[in-house]
C-alpha cells in the first residue's frame, strides 16, 4: 500500500464522502487510491476555481469537508479566491495540494512555487507530508482540524514521493475538537446587560442563522431585542414560519443610520458590523461608537443553543407563530429584478437552497422572499464574486434531495463558468438564473460614489459587458447544459416554474 | 490631483501604453484616472487569469510593461496561476493591486486578505503605496524594476485612500538598471573550455533565442558546439532561414538519453536541464554528473551579444546559408495532430506569432513548422495550463501587424475561455485553434507512467473530456468569436488559411 492508498482510506474512514479536483501529474498516485476508494464520490472539476467552490458549497451543507485535489501552486492559486470565500464562511474543506517529490524540489522545476504562503491566511491548519508513512496520519488530523474547534479549510501538501513511496497503512481517526459553551457567568451577564440596555442587538451568525438558533432569536425579539445578521452570512433558514433578523446594510452610511440607536451589541456567533469597502469621510465601523460590544460566542463556534439558553435565562417565550404572508401573484411585463423576485417567491419548493452570487440582480430576491416555502439562503460571505455555480454543485452534490437555485450576476458568472459542464456531467440538477444586465452594475453604483457623475468613453467600457453581449444560452448549451433566455416577467415564470419540475441542470438567462 | 491620476499620469510617462484589468470598487478611483489618460490603452477581461496572461503575452513581444489592475487578494489569487507563468518567462509587467484604504485594515472586512505573500515569489519588487503623495514615485520605481536588472514581475499594493487622496503630483521616470556584460575573463574563460571540451553543448534562453543571438549560435555550432534551448523557453525565433537549436526533451529518461554525451553545458541565460516532473527511479537532472557547468550570462539577462562575443573569440566563421526546404503539401484524410502540425507549416504568415499551450495536441506542431516563414514561438514557461488564449491575446494587442495564433488543448482552454470574449471586444485577429481530444491526454500518459496499466473508471471519468464534449464552437461564438468545427484535414487547411486572412479573431476546433 502507497502513501496515497494509505491517505485516501484514512480520509474515507475519516468520513469523507466527496472530492472535487482538477488533478495534474503530482495528483495521479492519488487519483489512482481514489480509483479504488468507492467510499469518496470523485467530480472532475474544469478549472480549480470550480473545484474549490463546489467544496465550499458541500461543506455549507455537510458534517463533513469535502476534498479537493489542487495541482501544486498554480492549482491554488487558480482555486485561491472561493477558498477566500470559503474561509470568510468558516466552510470545513481538505485542500490536498499535490506538490513535487522532496528530493526534486532544489531544482525548483518550472511548476514549483511555495504553497505553503498562498494557504496560510486561508487555513486553520497545515501540513506537509514529508513521507509516505506521515500522510495518514496528517490527512486524519487534517479532517479534524477542519471540523473544529472552529471549522475552517486544513490543507495538506502531499509531495509526489509521500503518495509513491510504501507506507505502513491508514491512520486512526481523529476526533474533532469541541469548543467549550459559554459559562453560566457570560451568559447570566450578557442577559443582565440585555435587561438593562435600551436598544440592545444581538448579531448573529453561524448556526445561530439556523431552524434551532432562529427559534431562539425570536423569542428574545419578542423581549425586545432587535435581531440582526451580518450583511453576508455564510447561510441562513428563513422563509414560512421562520424568524427572519434585519440585515446589516452594505453601504456604510445605510448601516450607520440603521444601526445608530444600538447601545448594546451582543456577538452570536458573528462579527461586528463594518463597512465592505472604506469610502472617503464614510464610516467604517457599522455600530455606534458609544455602543458597548459583548461576545456571547467566537464566530465559528456553536451559537444556537448559546442563544437558546440566553433565552431560558430572560424567560423569553415563545412567539405566536406568525401569519402565514400572502405570495405574490405570477409577475407579467418586462422582466426584472423585481419580477425574477416574484417568481422565486411563488415557485421556491420546499427547503430549496438558493446560492446568490447575484451581486445587484438579485437585491430584491432576498427581502421578498421572506416569506417563500421553507428554504436556505447562501451568501458571498467573503465577497469574491464567481462563487455561485461552483457553490450550488456543490451543494447540490451534498443535498440530491433538496432543489437548488443558483442566483448569478453575468459579470460574477463568467468568472466560473466551466462550473456548468460538470453541473451536466454529474446531473446536479441545479437551476441557474444569470442576471443578465450586461454590465458590472454594482460598479457603476461604486464608479458614481467616487464622485464621477459623467464617467468617460474608457470608464464606461471597463463597466460594462454589451460589447459583445454574452450568449448566455449558446454558453451554457455549449457545456451541456439546457438553456432559456428571456426578457419577460410571465415567461421567465414559466420556465422557472418547468425547471424546478426536473431532473437535470437548467440555465436561464433573465434579460434585466 | 489626486494619487491615482498622479500615479496613472506617472506611469504613462514611464512608457506604459496597455492595461489589461478587472477593477472592482477598490480600483475604481484607477478607473477615473484611466479615463483621462489616452496614452494609455484599457482592455477589459472578465476574469484575471485573462489580464495576467495577457500582460504576459504583451511584456514577451514589448519592451514595456503593461499594467494588471486586480481587486484585491482575491483578484490576485485569480490572476496567480498566469503570473506565474510569467514569473517564470522573466515577462515585465506591473501589477497593481487595489487594497482597502489603509485605515480600514484593522476591520478585516470581508474581502481583506494579505496581499504580499500571494506576490512575493512571483515579483521581482513589491511596494505597498502608504499615502497618494508615495504612490507616483513608487509607480516609477516599479516600472523600472519590472524592466530590469532581471525584468520581471513588479507589484504595487494600492490602498484606496492613496489613489484618492489628494497627490503633489507625478514622479520622475526612473531609468532601469541594465547588469554589466560578462568580463573578458570569463568570456575567454568560457572559450577556452568550448575549445577543450569533447562535446560541449551551450543552453540558451531569453534574447539569445532571438534573431541576433541565434545567428551567433549558428556559428558557435559550425565549431561542433552543440547549441540547445529549455524544453519550454519564453520566445523563440524560428523559421526558414533561423539557426534552430535542439530542444531539452520533457521527459526525464529522454532527456538523460539526449545529454548523456555532454562534457560541459554553458548556461547562456537558460538554466541547467532539470525534470518538469520527478518520477520513481528516474533522473531529476537533466546533465550527467561529470558534465562541468559555466554559466555565461544569468537567466534573464542579456544573452545575444555575449554569444556574438564568443563567436568572436573562436573566430567561427558564419555559416552557409540553409538551402530551402520543402513546406509539406496540404494534408488530406482524417485531422490530427500531425495533420494540423502540416496545415501550420504550409500556412504561417511571415512574422506570425504562435502561442504554444497545445501540451500533447501540439505536440507535432513545434518539429513541423521548422522552416515556415519565419515567425515567433511561445512556450507554457511555467507549466500552469490556461495561458494560451490569453497570452495570445495580449501579443496581439502588442503586435497589431502580427498574426497570432493561439494553440491550446480543450483542457487548457477551458481554465481561461473568457479570453474569447476580449477578443471579440477589442477585434484582435487571433486565431485559436483548440485541440479537441476531448481529454487530458497528457495525463493519460502520466497515470500510465504510474504503472497502472488499466485505470478503473473513476481514474478514467477524472481524466477525460468526453461526458459531455464541449462545444467549442457554440462556446466562442457566445463570446462573440466567430467559430468552426472540423475533423477533416484538407477543411482544416482551408479554414486555417481562411483565418489567416481575416481580420476578426476566429476559432477553429479541431477534432482529432
Amino acid at each position: 500500500m502507497n502513501g496515497a492508498q494509505a491517505m485516501i482510506q484514512t480520509l474515507a474512514d475519516s468520513g469523507v464522502r466527496a472530492c472535487f479536483a482538477n488533478p495534474g501529474t503530482s495528483e495521479m498516485h492519488l487519483v489512482g487510491a481514489l480509483d479504488h476508494e468507492p467510499r469518496i464520490r470523485s467530480v472532475l472539476c474544469l478549472f480549480e476555481g470550480v473545484a474549490t467552490g463546489a467544496a465550499d458549497g458541500y461543506g455549507r451543507f455537510s458534517d463533513r469537508p469535502a476534498l479537493t485535489l489542487l495541482h501544486l501552486g498554480p492549482g491554488y492559486f487558480n482555486g485561491g479566491a472561493n477558498l477566500h470565500n470559503a474561509r470568510r464562511a468558516r466552510t470545513p474543506i481538505l485542500n490536498l495540494v499535490g506538490d513535487h517529490a522532496t528530493y526534486h524540489r532544489q531544482f525548483d522545476a518550472p511548476l514549483a512555487a511555495a504553497i505553503e504562503p498562498l494557504a496560510a491566511e486561508n487555513s486553520v491548519w497545515m501540513g506537509t507530508a514529508q513521507t509516505a508513512a506521515d500522510a495518514p496520519r496528517l490527512a486524519s488530523a487534517a479532517v479534524a482540524a477542519s471540523l473544529g474547534p472552529v471549522p475552517g479549510q486544513a490543507t495538506l501538501i502531499l509531495p509526489a514521493d509521500s503518495a509513491w513511496d510504501e507506507s505502513p497503512g491508514p491512520a486512526d481517526v481523529t476526533a474533532p475538537e469541541v469548543p467549550p459553551p459559554p459559562g453560566r457567568d457570560l451568559l447570566a451577564g450578557v442577559a443582565a446587560r440585555l435587561r438593562q440596555a435600551k436598544a440592545p442587538a444581538i448579531f448573529i451568525g453561524g448556526d445561530g442563522l439556523l431552524d434551532e438558533g432562529l427559534r431562539a432569536a425570536a423569542r428574545l425579539a419578542g423581549l425586545g431585542v432587535r435581531i440582526l445578521t451580518e450583511t453576508l452570512p455564510a447561510r441562513q433558514r428563513r422563509g414560512a414560519g421562520v424568524f427572519a433578523p434585519d440585515r446589516t446594510p452594505y453601504f456604510p452610511e445605510a448601516a450607520a443610520a440603521d444601526l445608530a440607536a444600538i447601545d448594546l451589541a451582543v456577538l452570536a456567533g458573528a462579527r461586528a458590523p463594518m463597512a465592505f469597502f472604506a469610502y472617503p469621510g464614510k464610516p467604517s465601523e457599522g455600530l455606534p461608537e458609544a455602543a458597548v460590544r459583548l461576545t456571547l460566542t467566537a464566530p465559528g463556534h456553536p451559537t444556537a443553543d448559546s442563544l437558546k439558553a440566553l433565552a431560558d435565562i430572560l424567560e423569553a417565550p415563545e412567539p405566536a407563530p406568525q401569519a402565514k404572508a400572502e405570495l405574490p401573484p405570477a409577475p407579467t411585463g418586462a422582466l426584472s429584478a423585481m419580477t425574477v423576485a416574484a417568481s422565486l417567491a411563488r415557485l421556491l419548493p420546499a427547503d430549496a437552497i438558493v446560492v446568490d452570487d447575484g451581486v445587484t440582480g438579485s437585491g430584491p430576491a432576498f427581502p421578498l422572499t421572506r416569506d417563500a416555502a421553507a428554504h436556505d439562503w447562501v451568501f458571498n460571505t467573503g465577497g469574491a464574486i464567481g462563487l455561485g455555480m461552483p457553490v450550488a454543485l456543490g451543494a447540490a452534490i451534498a443535498c440530491p434531495d433538496r432543489r437548488v437555485i443558483c442566483l448569478s450576476g453575468d459579470g460574477a458568472g463568467m468568472y466560473t463558468c466551466q462550473a456548468l459542464w460538470t453541473m451536466a456531467r454529474e446531473r446536479t440538477p441545479v437551476v441557474t438564473v444569470i442576471f443578465a444586465n450586461r454590465a458590472y452594475t454594482i460598479l457603476n453604483i461604486e464608479f458614481a460614489r467616487t464622485g464621477v457623475t459623467s464617467p468617460g468613453e474608457v470608464a464606461k467600457r471597463m463597466l460594462t459587458l454589451d460589447q459583445p453581449a454574452i450568449d448566455w444560452v449558446a454558453l451554457s448549451q455549449s457545456m451541456g447544459v439546457a438553456a432559456h433566455r428571456t426578457g419577460d416577467a410571465a415567461e421567465f415564470d414559466r420556465l422557472f416554474s418547468e425547471a424546478m419540475k426536473g431532473d437535470l441542470p437548467v440555465l436561464i438567462e433573465a434579460v434585466i
